[in-house]
């Protein structure tokens, strides 16, 4: 049988990383390609403690049908939650709960793009984000990156060369893949470009509670008084991603259209996830939990810079990320960056190539993603030599 | 702010059949309107206990980031499930983990369908498919069911009607709504039709297990040499919906597309469902488990049923399912199918338009929907006694 895909779908590869993943399912592998939460990060007794307590007293709520839109009284929770810590929700804003962030960033593809949109997108960009547009068949126009986000004139130009733009998607805080946090002037901007063109803002961000260093910046969606700021957030980086618990806050008018495209994707998000989400925000200080988070990225991060700095060939440049969890190095001009990952993997580093992040794939880079949450200490010291002496042999 | 949706999702609505659950919120109804599991059908102490050990032997596993493609052992169990309960699976079949069965029909018509292009279903069917297919953008083919399923004469005038039809939608066991289940002659035909015409068949099996009288009739998985069936089953019925874990066996080509939709629209299926899935599967005897369900449904299917047969004009006739959870009624000749549906939510008890499940929602139907499932034994009795008076006050 030959099978016909739809045009939607067929064009569609698996994701580069997830497919690295598998390769570094070999355990001499040391593996910068993850983006995966330290398992040190996981408050495993607490989550032992709440799932017990919640299949105790309350196992039918646990294990029955629930309603699309996510439990009530988390929703609740949680628009308490973004007003008190980014000054997020205007009175016209709600709360839904989605299957991670990555499920928010689907359905609004799903419900904003036709056939040939265009998605305006930071290149590099989050590979999960851009495959869920390419698989609703929009048009990705990928906007360069400065050191403090993404560039303010190319994106007024990519909005004037592109009327059938839909939204721009934004990862503002400690981006993947590259680190960058975007000033808050470059924030004021893209809302106001946003506003002037008439289309809307997909705001990611799942790594804002990460910060190791330098203050915080204002989320784009607490400048959002017209409405048109879709804002993603996410329990993967601060309680746990197996769970698969994530948030949109948007417009009602939007959410109601969310809601029905998540009742077509998966009825509603897995309720005991919900109830732990739920009793983890409302009976544990969570403050004290993220301090203790930032305190392992912070040590992780300076570890890996550390010995870049120490080991890497000068010529190799890396950005300087304030938080989340990933470094961005750009290899010097001339060099193979394939050739490099191909060395890491065979002398047994795994790293992302960058191309995997572009909106348009077969633009060349020079750059490769690093993750510094996932290995161990020894890990980090071992890879970074190992790719150290690479970086002297090939460059 | 005028948001512009795509059209894809700017036409649906949210179902009716959530709405009317949201009305039911009210706890002085009686709800034959929604599909949930009977509260009594859930292992609660095994799933307790199931919990705790997974957070105490395995934390980091149940918490952090897991494969798209779903929990491989689990996997496994699976492959090998099917093919003892069912005869499902031949050596070019994989089996793909999905977020509820749900997830894998809107996956498949992700997959599958472009724009315009057909999907033939029973008429009437599960809303859910049918919402999740419009949100592709397909044409729905309703063919009428007769009481052995769907009428096979009207198939293939479908098929030959519809040269871009891409699948046949069946629920071949305990049909949702009508109860219906299809005879093994005419899971044949529905497969040598298929194959004759190049169409691929989705069969969702959600309530196979449920069987509370008769004889097992072979899946039309069973019956696929050629590739071109793709079966969904789901832990909800049986575990727990709440879960929302679910599966599809299909040729590999196929879970290899649905493996890449799947990455985009939620990474993977919650780690901690599933691995509750698996040791449940693993550890407990599944089989007096389901023998536990059946006598559940059994004798609330048994009651609603003799109440009926009790308390309604004689002149409405309803289908005798053999499993599953619900039951078809159809009004007289000449009555007013939503006047009665009104009625009946004024005297406190919900059911389901039929209009709900017709792939044209605007064609006539005197059918309403009615659970036995969810309601206690007392509120079957006290229900069905007043809408007994409306069937004889109405008609």
């Amino acid at each position: 049988m030959k099978y016909q895909f739809s045009q939607k779908i067929d064009s569609l590869q698996p994701s580069a990383i997830r497919e690295i993943l598998k390769a570094t399912a070999d355990p001499s592998v040391i593996s910068f390609a993850a983006g995966n939460p330290a398992p040190e990060a996981f408050p495993v007794e607490t989550v032992q403690k709440i799932a017990a307590e919640i299949l105790q007293e309350n196992p039918v709520l646990a294990l029955q049908y629930s309603v699309t839109e996510g439990y009530t009284p988390l929703r609740d929770r949680l628009a308490v939650h973004v007003k008190e810590r980014y000054g997020i929700g205007q009175d016209f804003d709600q709360v839904l709960v989605v299957s991670g962030a990555q499920q928010g960033i689907c359905l609004t593809a799903h419900c904003l793009v036709d056939d040939g949109d265009t998605i305006i997108c930071e290149s590099p960009s989050f590979i999960g984000s851009l495959n869920a547009f390419r698989s609703f068949r929009s048009q990705l126009v990928g906007v360069e990156m400065d050191d403090d986000g993404i560039n303010i004139e190319k994106l007024e130009a990519a909005l004037k060369a592109n009327p059938r733009t839909k939204f721009i998607y934004t990862i503002p805080n400690f981006q993947n893949p590259t680190g960058i946090t975007m000033s808050l002037e470059k924030r004021r901007e893209v809302y106001r470009l946003a506003l002037q063109y008439g289309v809307m803002i997909l705001e990611d961000n799942p790594y804002g509670e990460l910060r190791i260093k330098g203050e915080p910046v204002p989320t784009i969606k607490s400048l959002d008084t017209e409405g048109i700021v879709i804002y993603c957030g996410s329990f993967s980086k601060v309680l746990s991603p197996g769970l698969r618990v994530g948030y949109v806050v948007a417009p009602r008018e939007i959410v109601a259209k969310l809601t029905v495209a998540k009742q077509c994707a998966d009825v509603h998000t897995t309720i005991l996830s919900q109830l732990i989400c739920d009793k983890f925000l409302a009976e544990y200080d969570f403050d004290a939990h993220i301090k203790g988070l930032q305190d392992i990225y912070r040590k992780k991060a300076n570890l890996m810079i550390g010995e870049i700095d120490k080991k890497f060939n000068p010529a190799v440049s890396h950005t300087d990320p304030e938080g989340g969890l990933f470094l961005w190095c750009t290899l010097p001009e001339g060099a193979d960056m394939m050739a490099f990952c191909q060395a890491a993997v065979e002398n047994h580093v795994a790293v992302v190539p960058g191309t995997a992040f572009l909106t348009d794939e077969s633009e060349p880079t020079r750059s490769v993603r690093l993750n510094y949450s996932t290995p161990t200490d020894e890990q980090i010291v071992k890879g970074i030599d190992i790719l150290g002496g690479l970086t002297y042999k090939l460059f």
